[in-house]
């Protein structure tokens, strides 16, 4: 989804009286602002927090169940939610799409993702025992050795570069906080 | 602001129809949906970017020209925009509150704060001279070396985190990327 293509605030979510794009007096961008309440409402990028889980030499890997991408492999990740802080969320989605038990390792990548307004967080992690236990999002969830990565079915290419990064400091022996900017 | 005394939302942005709290079909948390048009609104943490400014051994602080925490100081950091990244995001908040050039360096703490549904992000910058020109939002910008630095009259939990680590890491002279949970 192209940031252009973004549905524009039409209708203000106190009053639900219609909304104008304008600046306001003390601003220098255009804002949705309520015509009747004048409340400014605000648009911000949103964050996407997952985990690289590892069991000895292998990457666990999520099939997605849902679009978009459906049946292309990720790394489990979604949404960062109101009340958890971005490694909570980042165990929440193991869980929710892989069912792997794991423990949290630290910051992994940090990614921008400008055209759809989003920074992705992934974390390393390593998994308790190789059980899997898919939620409804993934159609399946497999260890994949670095070998046997399907880098041609890749969801996303936050995911991409976050797993070649994990291959090229594993190959190191040390293992850094990686940025990039996606575009 | 605590996360329970958030607005929530009333009516739907698109239709103008009023919502309901409810969890949908596939989810399993409560989501603002409309009554009209079944759109689902999600709301999720925001992203704070900003940097630690420095110049030869001081630090650059803004004091706050607005609320909340108006005349506390405070590193310059602000709300990331749509159409930018994180680090861009940053060297534009320190333009815009103490107008100041810098050469943004690495990343330098990622920190949660769950409280008020936010993530913050610093990265370390370099002054490229030590000329100021505080913007609207800035009652005064100024250098403090570590011993000048007004730690009681501090702005932000999170500015208080980073600017501890940066003095640590200054001392240690190895700088890391500090992840923490704020509360």
């Amino acid at each position: 989804m192209l940031l252009t293509a973004r549905d524009r605030i039409q209708f203000c979510r106190a009053c639900g009286a219609p909304v104008v794009y304008r600046i306001p007096a003390d601003d220098n961008r255009e804002r949705a602002v309520c015509t009747r309440c004048a409340t400014v409402w605000y648009e911000n990028p949103v964050n996407v927090v997952g985990t690289v889980p590892v069991w000895q030499d292998k990457v666990l890997l999520c099939k997605r169940a849902i679009e978009p991408r459906h049946g292309f492999w990720t790394l489990p990740a979604g949404f960062l939610e109101l009340g958890e802080s971005a490694a909570q969320g980042a165990l929440r989605e193991t869980d929710e799409e892989a069912g792997a038990e794991v423990d949290l390792g630290p910051l992994f990548s940090v990614l921008d993702v400008v055209r759809v307004g989003q920074v992705h967080l992934f974390y390393l992690a390593t998994m308790r025992s190789p059980e899997l236990n898919p939620g409804s999002e993934t159609l399946e969830a497999r260890l994949f050795r670095e070998d046997e990565v399907p880098w041609d079915e890749i969801a996303f290419r936050t995911v991409r570069e976050t797993l070649q990064f994990f291959f090229e400091d594993r190959r190191r022996g040390v293992f850094a906080v990686h940025c990039a900017d996606i575009g």
